[in-house]
């Protein structure tokens, strides 16, 4: 059965799209651990990233410095975060987060946005895609 | 003033190492969330991940992909996850985390290990690099 990314990639569910291209897609995390929270996501179906042959892992990853670079321009943070977990959706997503202070590392605090936060944040983020 | 990772990488500070080419350095961290956590460093000294050219991000990224999976040829575990934060040393690193639940991926739980774990782990994964 197809994941919830791929159904996201295929637009069967909605997301706050980041960007996409050939190989890879970002959206915004609908949970996220601060605000303009991002999952990048390979349109191949792997669950763990150790196990992704070298030349998607090398584009997963350029792709999230492209996105990374974007979050870090249009949101006010010290720094953006990378994080890969993957115990919960067996495909593979790198999370990056807008951090300020490590709370919003841990994955143990989440911040609610309305819809129309959601989207002025994708577009901002997207709108720094170089 | 030279990092706390740079004098590990110079021999300064000792540390139980894992791998080492001629741009980067692996080594345990010594604060681990679970056994196995290495850390993966750029031995050219930059802040943020962000920040690094082109050419080291994704040296890093290749460097962090061949130890990720020797410590999950090593380490039992049901994948090794990774996360980069950096709020606290000012010098990049790739923190691989072998993950068997969410508990070891938000940096709030640590595991107590003694020299001759630190050593028998460092050797067992060292041995796995390809």
């Amino acid at each position: 059965m197809a994941s919830i990314f791929t159904k996201i990639i295929k637009g069967e569910i909605p997301c706050y799209k980041i960007a996409e291209d050939e190989n890879f897609f970002a959206f915004l995390d609908i949970n996220p651990n601060a605000k303009g929270h991002t999952l990048c996501v390979p349109k191949k179906e792997v669950d763990k990233i150790m196990d992704l042959d070298e030349e998607t892992y090398m584009g997963l990853m350029a792709f999230s410095r492209k996105v990374g670079k974007a979050i870090e321009a249009a949101i006010d943070c010290n720094r953006v975060g990378i994080t890969v977990i993957g115990l919960e959706v067996p495909h593979v997503h790198v999370h990056l987060i807008p951090l300020n202070q490590m709370m919003e590392a841990t994955f143990q605090h989440k911040v609610a946005l309305t819809q129309d936060e959601f989207v002025a944040i994708a577009q901002s983020i997207s709108s720094k895609i170089g």
